[in-house]
């Protein structure tokens, strides 16, 4: 297999799996680390504080910095941050994701009582555990005037323990979009915007780095769209039977510690 | 124009628009019932109590009693009550809607804490204005198991001021749909179940009756569907322009005062 300088790793089935580490997950990030290799982690969860991820792999013995952990929410975050720092968001969203942009000194509305008067300038879209209909409706009534609709990452589900799945960010805009015929600008995998940033973390070129992750559609999509490699791992979602797709892994793994 | 024993008035968009009567619907439903006609209102709306649309009717001095008032909701509490009165039930659906089956003495289970011991039989959607995360968790780890799935009505949207549209019925199927694979059977306008409760309720023969609508996909496809006559009215969704559908009414009108 070909050497690389870093490595972007998926979470949810590359590292752990619900609230279980992969076998072997924590000697393989250490021997990485020994061997001068840069890692980040890579995941299109967008509900969560990327701090929750630094704490979670404590508890399994994997130590990381708040710098590695790049989510989808967090893209989106820093693309608001960095064009429309003084722009006004509605965000339907968790509170701890909505925390992140107060946190950043971007203004969050959080009521919206005159939907005509309201002077908000972007919509944003996240995966929401908190959802309810008002903000259904708040989304829908915003959308009726030209303002930028933005929304973090492209999942229309995440799996939770034995085998259910729950909607996801892209559920949600999917609703939102049998409403209002309109669709938002997605800034997770596999999208260009989320490379780049892990590229930036890095500090380096996308030819020197792999994708390593369990799903087709996202992390192996990722690395074929932006011309990057990938290492497929059969520990998560994926079986190794539906390979036969569009996307194309550069190896297949059974998992992390057969790297 | 044949002229019919009964008349199934679709409410949204052929007597009312929103919150204002359509011109003319009230004196024609009086000319109607002077001359003895039978007459139902019969809508998709699952989130309110029929008694609601014998207020409202007031309100504009249509008199109406409540039998007269066939909602999709009626339709599947109908069902449930003739099959499975003795069953537990799991309601995405608004608490007016959820007090019909209280007050039919169904047992509505409200909050599920342990999704592999409950002993829940049938999981019903309903459109449901106070929708959250937590009814969309449940229903979708409710599906799990292979326990009965009925839903009101197959609309994906309603409509409401400024031609803004919300998440109705099918919108929530939908999102669970893509979270378990399951669809739900469906009562609500074009099935035939809702035509054969509101003739039951009439006491007519479906050749005399017409159904009177300004929905190709639900009105008119009810009367096409079940072999029944139609008349479009074009005072609501429709503009007369995309009637080249599968779906033909037998007569256009302008509006309900043109019959």
């Amino acid at each position: 297999m070909k050497q690389y300088k870093g490595y972007l790793f998926d979470i949810d089935g590359t590292i752990l799996l619900g609230n279980t580490l992969i076998p072997g997950a924590k000697e393989k990030i250490e021997e990485l680390r020994m061997n001068g290799k840069k890692i980040s982690f890579f995941t299109n969860n967008s509900s969560k504080n990327p701090k929750k991820y630094v704490e979670k792999f404590k508890e399994f013995g994997i130590e990381s910095e708040l710098d590695e952990i790049i989510t989808a929410g967090m893209v989106l975050l820093s693309h608001i941050e960095k064009n429309y720092s003084d722009q006004k968001v509605y965000i339907i969203g968790t509170e701890e994701y909505k925390d992140l942009y107060r946190n950043k000194g971007i203004q969050v509305v959080n009521e919206v009582s005159d939907f005509n008067n309201h002077n908000i300038d972007i919509l944003i879209i996240a995966l929401d555990t908190e959802l309810d209909f008002k903000k259904l409706e708040t989304a829908c009534q915003l959308l009726k005037k030209d303002i930028k609709y933005f929304a973090a990452n492209e999942d229309l589900v995440y799996p939770i323990e034995n085998k259910v799945y729950l909607p996801d960010c892209k559920a949600i805009c999917n609703m939102i979009e049998v409403c209002t015929g309109k669709q938002p600008t997605y800034f997770g995998k596999p999208n260009f915007i989320m490379l780049e940033y892990a590229l930036e973390k890095l500090g380096l070129d996308k030819k020197d780095i792999v994708i390593v992750g369990d799903r087709l559609y996202t992390d192996i999509a990722c690395g074929n769209i932006n011309n990057c490699d990938t290492i497929l791992v059969l520990s998560g979602e994926g079986t190794g039977k539906e390979i036969n797709t569009i996307y194309k892994p550069n190896y297949i793994l059974e998992s992390i510690s057969y790297l």
